[in-house]
């Protein structure tokens, strides 16, 4: 997988946090993904997919992370995971995703994206069956971590 | 959503299961997802997207059900959700979600197909964030339950 589809999905996150939520996050050093094994306690997962090109990409966070992201986004003190915790969830992934889908068009890499879903449960665990790598990373806010991963097969 | 969507799933689900693991099911009533919580232990996802249409496609598995599907497909005893039963979620999602493509493609709804993901985590929750009607499609078998969830916009 090329770099090149990795870099405009990390912008539009720090650009729909920050523009969105009012955080700033920290981008981390990205990674392949290997064995070890990364937790959160809701992900949003969403599947791309064009003639060129098919991928997923997945946003996971903690909890402390995502009710701190909805109660700057909504004005709402939420306690846990619930369907507003799941909603904004889905949001964020149809958000990050239709602005790394702009970036990536305006390249020449055109696809379509799928219905976003969102997993609750936890520490579940996510893995993407593809024979290509799969890239990890991470980001760190004031509340706390969450990490992005992205895969592309062209 | 259309039911023409959901038909060739539920076709080509049956088919994988009793030409690869020699598994007979048995479909049941599909409903539309309320607010009742399907639960299971193992899930695979994929995303499909065209310029008609998008949606995503979900089979979760309890344990027992498809360690037998392993058994069957791999002749291998396994005790747990490991790496080989994601892959196995994974492919079979990758097969069912083909079988389907193929003929929703005949008919003239053409898509394509993402990269699956497979969810890990003991009662781990799947939310499809759209307007559209989610089915829920339950299967019977001998080892237990599974269920299927489809959803279209078109």
């Amino acid at each position: 997988m090329d770099i090149k589809f990795v870099n405009p999905f990390l912008s539009s996150i720090l650009n729909v946090l920050s523009t969105m939520a009012m955080i700033e996050a920290k981008t981390g050093k990205p990674s392949i993904k290997t064995d070890e094994i990364a937790k959160g306690d809701v992900t949003g997962l969403i599947g791309m997919a064009g003639e060129q090109t098919k991928g997923t990409f997945a946003i996971t966070f903690t909890e402390p992370v995502i009710l701190e992201i909805t109660k700057n986004m909504l004005g709402e003190e939420e306690t846990g995971i619930n369907d507003t915790i799941t909603d904004m969830v889905g949001e964020i992934t149809n958000m990050v995703c239709g602005g790394a889908k702009k970036e990536l068009s305006e390249n020449g890499y055109k696809f379509d994206m799928a219905i976003p879903s969102v997993v609750a449960g936890k520490d579940h665990i996510i893995k993407h069956k593809s024979k290509k790598p799969i890239i990890v990373v991470p980001f760190t806010t004031n509340t706390g971590e969450f990490f992005v991963e992205i895969c592309f097969e062209d």
